[in-house]
């Protein structure tokens, strides 16, 4: 399967001529964007760093880019040192498709109540055991999560859905966005999700939202450093 | 060579066990995007037309949808009544290129001078011959068009350029575009494109930006109606 950290290890191997893993700070399955990753190695190649933004992207493919570089701290892991993660999940609302938003948000056709979505994104809001809105569990099982931020905001047709965690469980944002696209349309109602997240069963819980909706728009660190870049469909000015 | 007609008259077929032709109102060559195409065509079938839009997004491919529909007088067409058509490009203008835009503009990685564009513009509006900003002739060779607006505008790391006109010729809109970036870089200067333009040759003109920036935004008719869609990229309020 080709993934993000793959193809940047294959371009490294061919810069550095050495072999390099690279660790990546927030899952992003196929289908799934990333405005706002971050991605750290370690060589013990020399090269010219002020340069090494634009050498990788002259040999990745168009759909992979880096942004800027960095030179950090030896003890550095863009995954294990991130603090907290935001997601930006697109959805589009009105009754026909779009084809230009059809890999970029997820077209819901019903009209959506917002007010319901927000109802029942306070109950995910917090610290809980999120088993109900996750895919396969992690390494050693822990599916205890802090959601420090959901918020929903419609823009014309458009509704953001923005959702930070001090981490994710595969598939949670997709799941609490399935959840709450069925509260949104009536299908669930807002109060019962305080009972998904006690039932600690993925059977509980809503549809997957598909991927194509999904951004990674952000990671923070201890030091300050926040990788947060709007996705382009929300970010025009 | 798969184009936006014939997917519609394949799926009109489907639907109508008719063959019909339909007429685009603008073109959008391989790799176009299009927010506010206008689409005619005729039928002696019945059809319970107020699902029209519904039958016919759930046979098309994710990347063609219909908006709406709407019953015309007998001798409407799309294409030959228009009487302005407007397109939108998409210049994004920093160092390192977007993943997420790879498709949907064109990356400029030298900064651009939008005076220096503007300037260059006010020598394409209006009526002129066209022909230096034409890839292949018409039928009948006729390459007078009045560019009626060309307006430049900055948004963060994009740049919207919007230009109206009666019509356009084959990659008119892409080679004013790639004439004005390389007024916008520095490499021709503003008042040489008052030369491009009397030259009446392609040879004389810059560059073809390429597809992946360019959106027919709408078709205006002498009733009034105008199909004007902002895309995405610049819309999302």
């Amino acid at each position: 399967m080709r993934t993000v950290g793959g193809v940047l290890e294959a371009v490294l191997f061919s810069l550095f001529r050495e072999s390099v893993k690279v660790s990546c700070a927030g899952r992003t399955d196929t289908g799934v964007h990333a405005s706002g990753q971050v991605v750290s190695f370690k060589t013990t190649r020399s090269f010219p760093f002020d340069r090494l933004a634009l050498a990788l992207n002259s040999e990745l493919p168009p759909d992979l880019t880096v942004r800027e570089t960095a030179i950090v701290d030896d003890g550095f892991s863009a995954r294990f040192c991130a603090q907290e993660r935001a997601y930006v999940y697109a959805i589009f609302n009105r009754r026909a498709p779009s084809a230009l938003l059809a890999r970029q948000a997820f077209h819901v056709y019903k009209p959506l109540d917002l007010e319901a979505m927000r109802a029942a994104a306070r109950h995910v809001i917090g610290e809980h055991d999120f088993r109900s809105f996750c895919g396969m569990l992690p390494d050693g099982g822990v599916t205890l999560r802090t959601v420090r931020r959901l918020e929903l905001e419609r823009r014309g047709e458009l509704i953001r859905v923005e959702i930070a965690a001090d981490g994710f469980l595969h598939r949670m944002v997709r799941t609490i966005v399935g959840t709450l696209v069925e509260c949104g349309t009536g299908k669930r109602d807002a109060g019962s999700v305080a009972d998904i997240v006690a039932a600690r069963s993925r059977a509980a819980a809503g549809i997957t939202a598909p991927a194509r909706g999904l951004y990674l728009a952000g990671v923070r660190y201890p030091d300050g450093f926040d990788s947060y870049r709007e996705p382009p469909l929300f970010s025009p000015a």
